[in-house]
């Protein structure tokens, strides 16, 4: 298969960047330097908040950045994109209208990945932006899935573990993470989404098991074989 | 000051390409996407071996795509340049002859550190290729330190430490680095340099403490302040 270049709109967030091109790096059956995937990486720390725009506590709109990205990419080189935030997807439709390269739907390859692990009631873990606009909601209604989304006191603590610990360059609170599990598992969850590349970290750094869909692995696989490569075994 | 972009010139190698990536998100004085370092990152699978080249074992030369590469990010908004690669630094002089941007001299910037750490006697662990070059003892002779090149045993223990643990994906062997650590002692050297981007990974894996000088961390602090950023305490 003809290989691709990687473009990825990043600083949304900056670790969640960084994240998923060394996932994409480990993942990729490679041998050496010569055998990985072509990348360009940006680091934008200029798209505004996407969360505060939904909500309309901003009237800073981050689509026109994001697209001025991908324009950036793409005379750079890229073939297809990635974009490793969840919540920008909500704008998804927006920002593939403004690049004639392909943007690969995290959201969409997620819930997809949750059905075929045999989910059935579904927990999203996101954040308040990006379950406002109901996208994984609807993806994973699409895949035959129920959706659950946690009540207002556990999204709290999903946006404190998200903003507080892993933006603000802390370490993830185990406890923070005992609340949220323990709420899903009431609900009845039988996988939960990690909807949020900062909850990506957090799975890594607390060592979350496999009832956990990662969106950034997810991202990070699909990125590999869209570009013609294999993800290692 | 002035805030610049920062281009990472990677590929060599992807992961500490990515690895150099998260230090700079890590230690920008940051508490939200918005205070990070603006960056474009390639990783270019496509840039020969450095260390075949300079040993004489192929006549691909990696010059002429790190400059395009070069190229490439400042047309994409880079105002300066790093490569997160000690062995591509033989080539730096051509490198800053391709291209109008500044390139951070990693070589140069960690002699400095050394020398300002108060180091005397200074041990160079790096590459065979990267010490026959001489580039590093030439840069601690400038600072007025006394290089100390491990004698042929103690480069093939770290040469082993390198290829038959970091780079084949095994946690760093602590006995290595206590017989490498011994011998630098016994020399008299006060301060050893990490000039390899691997024994940067065998520092965080084995918590080497601040007697090492890691080329790589010097490269992301330098970085982050040529960027008009603040390392975080």
């Amino acid at each position: 298969m003809e290989k691709k270049t990687l473009g990825i709109i990043g600083g949304v967030g900056p670790l969640a960047t960084m994240f998923v091109g060394e996932m994409i790096v480990r993942l990729t059956d490679a041998e050496k330097d010569q055998d990985h995937v072509d990348m360009i990486i940006t680091n934008n720390p200029n798209i505004p908040d996407r969360t505060a725009f939904i909500l309309g506590e901003s009237a800073e709109d981050p689509v026109p950045v994001i697209v001025a990205d991908a324009q950036r990419l793409g005379a750079a080189g890229a073939d297809i994109l990635a974009i490793p935030c969840n919540t920008a997807h909500s704008f998804l439709g927006q920002i593939q209208e403004g690049t004639d390269l392909p943007v690969i739907n995290m959201i969409g390859e997620t819930a997809a990945r949750a059905a075929a692990d045999g989910a059935k009631r579904i927990g999203v873990l996101a954040t308040t932006g990006t379950i406002s606009t109901g996208i994984y909601q609807a993806a994973c209604e699409q895949h035959g899935m129920t959706p659950i989304v946690p009540d207002a006191h556990i999204q709290s603590v999903i946006m404190s573990l998200i903003y507080d610990d892993v933006k603000a360059g802390k370490p993830a609170d185990r406890e923070k993470w005992t609340i949220i599990q323990a709420a899903m598992d009431e609900a009845g969850c039988d996988k939960v989404i990690l909807g949020c590349t900062e909850l990506s970290v957090v799975r890594q750094e607390l060592g979350l098991g496999e009832q956990c869909i990662d969106s950034l692995l997810v991202l990070a696989e699909t990125a590999i074989e869209r570009c013609g490569h294999t993800v290692k075994k």
